[in-house]
């Protein structure tokens, strides 16, 4: 059976990515998580879940502690997470929750692994629309990641696959409902409470909220301001 | 002062890097070493001693255990390092010290760094003619790499600076030499004892040796083997 890497943060987005190896692509899907000293830790368990209910093959938690080298919001709790914003505008600018080149360590480790198990391919659920406006979730980055990843690894170098890169959050709830995902397990919250709820209003829970509401889908989601709150 | 990032390993290149950055480029050097699983850990502290030595800014270790994710001989004592190998053919082939996406690795998470310290340049040790035969060690890589800086930061990526890329290990101890580098406080050993010396017999060291015979410079390193046993 051939293999393929998952990048996968338990949230809705990398979750859909793992039904689309496992359901659509038929791989055997071996998970890769990181625990990097985020906020919203809470995220690694929901990854472990999410792993187990699609069957993946195998879920290693890749622990660095990102703090130690570069600043974010989702680093150092000193730092606001941006609520709030108007979904139409999130994705303009550069938020504060950005992680310096954190998609590029994710897929770093993720090709060493992909390597060292002679995977084909790296399943990576970043999102160019309905997304944070991080520049490494956009399709040059992609491109340019797998020209690295052949230039790194030759012959052995796996693809990088994307498939969410050009859909709405909606398209990916109902594409992943499709394929049978339960959105219940998945977490997408930057700053969620303490026992796990999501706050309703980062730009994470304001995409996600849109994206069921105009998927037609009910939302899941355990939202600590409830309805009122919502987006 | 114009910043750097430097990849410290506290071994030659890595070394003779930093006193590029700091005594020709005139650099604010911010230096990064990795605690990854490695077998010669002990090159941590002499990276520790290279970057007081050298004047560094800063230096930080990261720490990710590779072995969780990765194989490699220098992640698994039960994976043997190549030794005596004919230093003219060290090269041809990919050995079992080969970690897979290393550099790819410990460059996006300097790349995060240069990013948060708005750092100009990357400076990275790799060399293309004495080395092991690593893909991530040649100038298709080092472009690719560049390239994805690009991609992931926009107007904030650093350079790479890769200046020992097409340099003899000799010409490198000539460099570093020149620079006032004390290559003493240097490891490039695979395979140290528990003391720390180093084995003399595996590819580093032989590298290593072999370039200071060719650059007529006295060997400084403490040899397990004594004289007898180097290249």
């Amino acid at each position: 059976m051939k293999r393929g890497v998952v990048l996968l943060s338990g949230g809705l987005d990398s979750t859909t990515c793992l039904a689309i190896a496992t359901r659509r692509d038929g791989l055997e899907a071996h998970c890769l998580s990181f625990d990097y000293g985020q906020r919203h830790r809470q995220e690694i368990e929901h990854a472990a879940t999410v792993a187990a209910a699609l069957g993946a093959a195998s879920h290693r938690v890749a622990r660095m502690d990102l703090s130690e080298v570069s600043r974010s919001a989702l680093l150092d709790r000193t730092i606001e997470v941006p609520k709030d914003r108007e979904p139409g505008r999130i994705g303009d600018d550069l938020p504060s929750t950005y992680v310096p080149a954190r998609n590029t360590i994710f897929l770093a480790v993720a090709l060493g692994m992909a390597e060292t198990l002679g995977a084909e391919a790296i399943y990576l659920g970043v999102n160019a629309l309905d997304y944070s406006g991080y520049p490494d979730c956009r399709p040059a980055f992609v491109k340019a990641f797998a020209d690295l990843a052949r230039a790194a690894c030759e012959d052995r170098a796996p693809r990088i696959e994307s498939p969410l890169l050009y859909l709405t959050k909606a398209e990916i709830i109902r594409l992943g409902s499709s394929l049978g995902v339960d959105y219940s397990i998945t977490h997408s919250c930057y700053d969620p409470s303490a026992e796990g709820w999501a706050c309703g209003r980062c730009d994470a829970c304001l995409l996600r909220s849109r994206g069921f509401a105009e998927a037609g889908v009910p939302d899941p989601t355990r939202y600590t301001l409830g309805e009122a709150g919502r987006a």
